[in-house]
C-alpha cells in the first residue's frame, strides 16, 4: 500500500540546498543511460559512473541521460556540477515526497512528476517519482527504479520515427512527459476494472470483504489525485514558457498533454464519485439483507410463543382443570392453537410482512 | 451500461499524431453522406467511398460530409489528407474515449461532442463522440455509428428552410451543435420522468431493487455531467472565435446555445442534488417500516413471556403446592395471567409503544 | 408538486427561432391589459386582441403591455411584429423552461424571471415564469396566468405615487422586477413557518410523514435554489447596463434589487442547510425511541427466560427428584426464581441499561 | 431561537423608500443619546425628542447620535430630515432582516451590521441589527434596544483616552465597528465552551438531549455565519474608502478589524466542522452502548433456550419414557444441561463474543 | 487537547493598539537570546532584561533577539521602545489567539506563524505562536515558551555554514520560517503514523476507542489546517515583498517555502479525506460483526422454539392424549423434534442464512 509519508523529517533544519535522499531505495545499483542524437547521428550507451559523461562534442546534439537509481547523494552531487544545477533543484529531484512541480532555473528547467504503475497481482499502486531537467542541449531525467515506460521513446530516437530526432530538448522532454501521462491512462483502465467488479460484487453478493475494497479504492483514488491534480498546473507553467526554453513549435504538443491530463483529473474526479456512492449501497445491500433474516426469525418465533403458552397452560397440574377432563380436550387445545397461528399468519400477511 | 473507461492503453507510448481507433466499432460499413449547398443549389449523394469526395467546385458553396462510423483509419487518414487537417485532429476523432473540447488549427476547426441518446427500454444511456471539423467552405462530422438527429437539419437544407442555405459553414456547424444540444433535453426529460417514477416509488413502496435502481440513475447522471460540463467552455470558445471562422451574425445564435447548455448543466446539477436525497429517503422508508415490524413482534412476543412463565410454574411437580389443590386454582392462575397481560398492554400503551 | 421537466423535446430539431409554447397552458383565453403614461397624462384599458394594441402616440409616453396567459403563438407572433421583437426573444418567452436570463438584443432587452407563489393549503411551491421585453418606450411583460403581484404597481400608477410616473420604461422594469424579488420574501417566510413547525415535530414526536416533508422541503428549495440563483447575474447585467437602455438614475434602484437577490439566495442557502441536518435528526429520533423500545422489551424477555428455565426443571417428570418430595420445595423455587430475577435486575442496574 | 423570518412580506409591492418596520419591538420608548466632542470639548446629553437634536455649531466638532430602539417610524423619518439622508438608507435601517452591508450615497455611508449576544442561562443566541449613518461631521448608530458594548467608547471619549478625541467621525465608526467585532469574539468563547462542554459529554455519556444540543448549536452556528460572513465584504469596501470619507489614517485600523473578521470566519467554520462531525459520533456511541445490551441479553436468552427445551422434553408425559424412570435420570437432566450451557459459553468465547 | 478558543473577551472594548496578553502562560520568566553577527563577527549571549539590548552598534551587523515567553506585557512594551515598533505589531505579538499574518508597517515587517509540535506520548498536538518582526538590520523572534526548532540555525550562524552569515535580516527570517515549516513535516509524518496504526486496527479489530481516536484525529486536522492555511498567503505576501525589505537573492528561497507550505496544506488535506472516510469503514465493521452475532444467535434460539413447543404439547396433562399412550411415543416426539430441526436448518442453509 502507499505509505502516506516519508521520512521527510530527516531533511527538517538543514540549510536549504542540503542535499539528502528521502525515499525508499528501490535499486540496488543506478544504471545510467546515455544517449546522444541529433537528426544524422544517434549514440546510445551505457555509462559505468556519471563521471564518463561530458557534454563538450563538437557537433550539436542533445544528449538524454537516465539515471534509474536516485539514493547515491554523491552520484547527483556530480551530475550537479557537471550540468551546472541549481542545488535548489538537486534537492528537489533527490527529496522523493514532492508535490509535482515545475522550477526555472534560468540555465534551465526542472520538472518534477509522478510515475504511476498498477500491480495487477496485488492490486495494488506504485507511485514513483521522475525528475526531468532539462537544458538548452540535455535532458537529464531520473527515476527511483528502473521502468519500461521510457522504451517506446528510446525506440523512436533509434529508429528516428516522427519528428524527434528533428526536434530540440524541449521535445525530448514534451515525449518523456507525455510517455508518464499515457501510462496514467493505462493505470486508470485498470482501476476502472476493478471498480466495475466491485460494483458487480456490490449488488449481486456484497461481503465484508467488499467494504474494505471500497476503503482501499478510496485510498488509492485520494493518492491518485494528489499525483494528478497539480500537474495540470506544471504543464501549463511548462506551456506558457516564459523561459524560452520550449519553442513555439512543441507548444501545441504541450496543449495536447495538457488536454490529457485533464481528462485523467476527470476521471479520477468521476472515479472518486462512482467509489463514494458506493458504500451507502454496500450497507443499504448489507442491512437489508440481514433485516430480511432477522424478520423471518422473528415472525417464526413469534408465532410458536402463544403456542407454548397454550401448551403451557394444559400442562399445569391444578387439580381442578374441567378442560383436562373433556374427551376432546385434547383435540380442542390443537385447534385452539393451529387457530391462533393462522390468525397470525393473515394478520402478519394482511400487514404485507411476510 | 456506460462502461468506465475505453481500451486507451492501446495508444500509450505511440508518438503524437498516431492514428489509432479507440472505442467500440458500432457499425459494419461507414457511411459517408455528402451534401454540398449554396443559396440556389443543393447537392445530395452516398459516397461509395471517400475518394469520391473532392472540393474543388466552381462556384462558391458549402460542402457538409456526414461520416457514420469512424473504426476505419485509413477513411480518416485519407479524409485528412484531402481536406489538409492537422494529424492531432484526427488522432482525436479516433480516440472516443475524449473530453469535449475544441481545437483551433489555423486552417480549420475541430470540436468534439457527446451525442447522448436514452434508451427507454432498458433505461439506459447511450454516449457517443461526434467530431466537427469546421473549414471556411466545408464542415466534415463524424459519428460513432448511424443516427437521426442531424435529419432535421438536412430537411431544413433540401428545403431551404430559415437562413440555414444563405449562411456559411460555422452557421451549419451551429446547426449541428444545436440539434445535439436540443437532443440533451430529450435525455433529461426521460431521465427526470425516471427520477418522478422512483420518487413515487420510494415514497409509497420502497424494495430492494429502488436501491439499486438510485444508484443506477447516479451513475448515469455522473457520465452524463462528465459530457456536458466540458461544453460550456467549448461553446464559449467557439463564441469568442478568434480564429475569424466563426462570423459576427451566428454568435447571438452561439450565445443561444450556450444558454441553452447552461441550462443542461444546471438540471443535471439539479437532479444529482435530487437523486443524492433520495437514498437518504429510502434508508429512513426501510429502516422505519422493518421496525415496525420487529417492535409489534417484540411485543407480542414480551407479552407472552411472563405468561409461559406463570404456566410453567404451575406445571411444577412439587407435592406440596398448595395453589394446585384450590377449587379455583385454575381460575386464579388464568385472572394472573390476564392481569398480567392487561397491565404490560397498559404500560405499552402509556409509553405510546402501541 | 413542481415538475422536473417540461415538454421541451416538441422544440428539439427545429430551426432557431421558431416559435412553439412549451409548459402547461394555465388559462383560458390571455388576458391583455394596455397602460399608457406619462407624468400628466394615464390611460389604461382591456385589449380584446392584441391587434388594438399601437405604439404611434402624438406625445411622448410610456407603454406598459401585460399579457397573462401565453399559450397563444400567434398572440405573441403579432406581439413580436407590433414591438419589432427579435425571434430568440420571442422563442425564450414561450418557452417556460427557462433559466432566468438577460438578453440584450440591441433594440430591445429580454429580462426572463420567475414568480414564486405558495400555495397555503397543499404547502406547494407554484413557479411561474415572467418575461419582460423592454424598449426605450415600452414594456411588455408576458405571465403564464394571471397573478396580483403588479396590481399595486399599477395602483402606484394610477395614483401617481411615488417617482413611477416621472421616469422611463426602465425604471417601470425595475418595479416590475421589484415586486417580483419582494414577492420571493413572502414565500421564504412561509417556508421559513413550515420549517420551524417541521422542527418542532421533529424534536417532539417524529413520525414517518415527518421525513416525507423533510424530503417534500429539501426538493422545494432545491427548485427555488434554481430560480433564484441565475437572478443575481441577471439583476448585475442589468446595472452594468451597457445598453443604454437603463438610465444612471435607475441603477441605484437596481442595485437595491440586487442586494434584495443576494439576501434571497442567502436565505434559500441557510434554509437548504437547515433542512439537510434534520434528516439527521429524524434518524437519531426515530432510532433513539426505537432501541429505547426494544431494550425495555428484550430486557422483560431476559429475564423471565431463566424462571422459565427453573419452572421447567421441576415441571420434568423424573420418578426420583428429591426436591419435589420436599415440603419446602415450592417455596424453594419461588425463592430462587425471585433470586435469579433480583441478580439480574441488580446487575442490569449497575451496568446502567435500566 | 433565532426566528428563522422575519415579517417582510409587510413590506412586499411598496415602492422603494417606504419606511416601514420590519421586525420585534424590543423597547418601551427609544432612547437618544447625543455625544459632541472635538480634541478640547466634550458635551454628553440624553434627547427627550429627536427634535432637540441640531447639526449647527460654530466651532467644527463630531456628533454621535446613538438611538436604542427604531420601531418608531416617525422618528427615523424626523432623523432623515434633519440629516439630510437618503430614503433608502433609512428604509435598510428600519428593516432588521438586511443582510450586513455597506452603502455609499455621496453625502454620506450607511454600514449594517448584526450585533451579537449569548444569553448564558438560556444558552441562546441573539442577533440584533446596528445601522451605522456616518456623514462627515456625525454618526448616527442605531440599535434595536439598548446593549452596553458602546458603553467603552463612550468612556474613552469622556476621558480623552486613546486617540479617539483627535480623529474624525471615520475613526468613530471604526471604533463602533471594532466594538461589535470584539463582542463577536466572546459570543464565540461561549460557543466554544458550549461545545468542549458536549464534546465531553458525548465521549463519557451520551444522551438524548445530546443530539438536539448538536442540532441547536449547529443552527445557532448558521445563524452566526450568516451574520458574519458578508461582514467581509463590508469592511473591505469601507477601507477600499473610494467615498473620501474614510481617511488614510484610519485605514490601518479598519485593516485591523478586516483581520479580526477573518479570525471571526475562521472560527465558525472550525466550529461548523467540529460539531458536523460530532453527529457521526454521538450515532457511533449510542449505537455501540445499545449494541452491547443487545448483545449480553441475547446471550442470556440463548444460553437458555436449548435448556429449557430439555426441561420440557422431562416434562413430557409419555407413558413409556425410560429415562424418567433411571435412578440417576434426574441428575443426567442437569448434567446435559450443563454441558449443553458450558459448551455454548465456551463457543461464544472461542468467536470472542464474550 | 487544544482549546478551542482563548480569553480574547478580555480585550473586548479596549482602545487599539492596547498591549494586554491573551494566552496560557507557558514559562516561568521569559528567556532573552541575543545574537549579533556579520561576515566576520559573531557574538552571542542571554540577556538578563530586555534594557541590555542595543542596536546601535559602531560596525554594521545584524541582530537577532529571541525571546522564549511573551506574557510579560511590560517586556514587550520595552521590546517596543528599543526597536520603535507599532503598537498594532506589539498587541499582535501579545494575543496568542491569531491567525498567521503578515503586516508591512513601512519600519518593520511583522510574521506571525503557528509553530506545531507533537507530543509522542500523549498523541496530542501542540500549538504555540510563534512572531517575527524582521527590520533593516534586526529580527526579533517571540515565542511562548522555549523550544528547540531554531538550535540548528544558530548552529549554522555559529559556525557560518551555509550562506546564512553573509545574507540580510530577510535570510534569516526566511531560514526561522523555513525550519517552523520543516518542523511542519515532523508533525505530519507522525499524525501519517498514527493515521496507518489506526486503519489496520479499524480492518482487524475495531473497538470503541477506534471511534474515539478517529474523532480526535479529526479535530486534530482541523486546527492543523486552521493554522496551515493561512500560511500560504503570508508566504506569498512575504516573497511579493512590496515593502523593499525582502531582497531577490532571497525570493528564491522563499518560493522554495512557498512550496513547501503547498505540500503540507496537501498533506492535510489528504489526510483529512482519509480519515474522514474511516468513519464509515468503523460503522460497517462494528455493525457487521455484531449482526453476525445476532444472526447466529436468533438462528439457535429459532431453531429451538418449535421444538420446545412440540415438547410443551407432551407436556400437557389431558386425560385423553393418544399418542401418550404409544409405546413408540417417546421416540415420535424424539423424531418429530429432529425433523423439524433438520427441516429449518435446511431451509436456511438453502437461503444462505448460516
Amino acid at each position: 500500500m502507499v505509505r502516506l509519508t516519508k521520512k521527510i523529517s530527516k531533511k527538517a533544519g538543514l540549510p536549504p540546498g542540503s542535499l539528502v535522499h528521502i525515499g525508499e531505495r528501490k535499486t540496488e545499483k543506478p544504471r545510467i543511460r546515455f544517449i546522444a542524437y541529433n537528426e544524422e547521428r544517434f549514440e546510445e550507451k551505457d555509462l559505468g559512473s556519471i563521471e564518463e559523461c561530458s557534454l563538450s562534442k563538437p557537433e550539436p546534439s542533445i544528449t538524454w541521460l537516465n539515471i534509474d537509481g536516485i539514493h547515491q547523494v554523491e552520484l547527483v552531487e556530480k551530475l550537479g556540477k557537471i550540468f551546472h544545477l541549481h542545488p535548489l533543484a538537486l534537492e528537489d529531484v533527490l527529496n522523493t515526497d514532492q508535490r509535482p512541480k515545475f522550477d526555472d532555473y534560468e540555465q534551465c528547467i526542472c520538472v518534477i512528476l509522478k510515475m504511476l504503475t498498477y500491480n495487477d497481482k496485488k492490486n495494488q499502486l506504485k507511485i514513483e517519482q521522475v525528475s526531468l531537467i532539462v537544458g538548452p542541449t540535455f535532458v537529464v531525467s531520473l527515476q527511483e527504479s528502473e521502468g519500461d515506460v521510457f522504451d517506446q521513446i528510446r525506440e523512436r530516437l533509434r529508429k528516428a520515427k516522427g519528428r524527434i530526432r528533428k526536434m530540440g530538448s524541449d521535445y525530448l522532454a514534451y515525449a518523456l512527459i507525455d510517455a508518464i501521462v499515457d501510462n496514467y491512462f493505462v493505470v486508470l483502465e485498470k482501476i476502472g476494472e476493478e471498480i466495475e467488479i466491485l460494483e458487480d460484487e456490490l449488488l449481486s453478493d456484497p461481503k465484508p470483504e467488499t467494504s474494505r475494497t471500497i476503503h482501499h479504492l478510496k485510498r488509492e483514488l485520494i493518492f491518485l489525485r494528489k499525483s494528478v491534480w497539480p500537474l495540470r498546473e506544471v504543464i501549463a507553467q511548462l506551456e506558457r514558457g516564459e523561459s524560452g526554453l520550449v519553442k513555439n513549435q512543441t507548444k501545441p504538443f504541450l496543449r495536447d498533454v495538457y488536454d490529457h491530463t485533464v481528462h485523467v483529473i476527470d476521471t479520477v474526479e468521476t472515479f472518486r464519485d462512482m467509489v463514494s456512492g458506493m458504500i451507502d449501497v454496500y450497507l443499504t445491500s448489507v442491512s437489508y439483507k440481514l433485516n430480511e433474516i432477522m424478520k423471518v426469525l422473528t415472525i417464526i418465533a413469534t408465532i410458536f410463543i402463544p403456542l407454548t403458552f397454550i401448551a403451557g397452560v394444559y400442562g399445569m397440574n391444578f387439580r381442578y382443570m374441567p378442560e383436562l377432563e373433556w374427551r376432546g380436550g385434547y383435540v380442542f387445545a390443537w385447534a385452539m392453537m393451529i387457530a391462533i397461528a393462522a390468525a397470525l399468519l393473515l394478520y402478519f400477511r394482511r400487514k404485507r410482512w411476510i
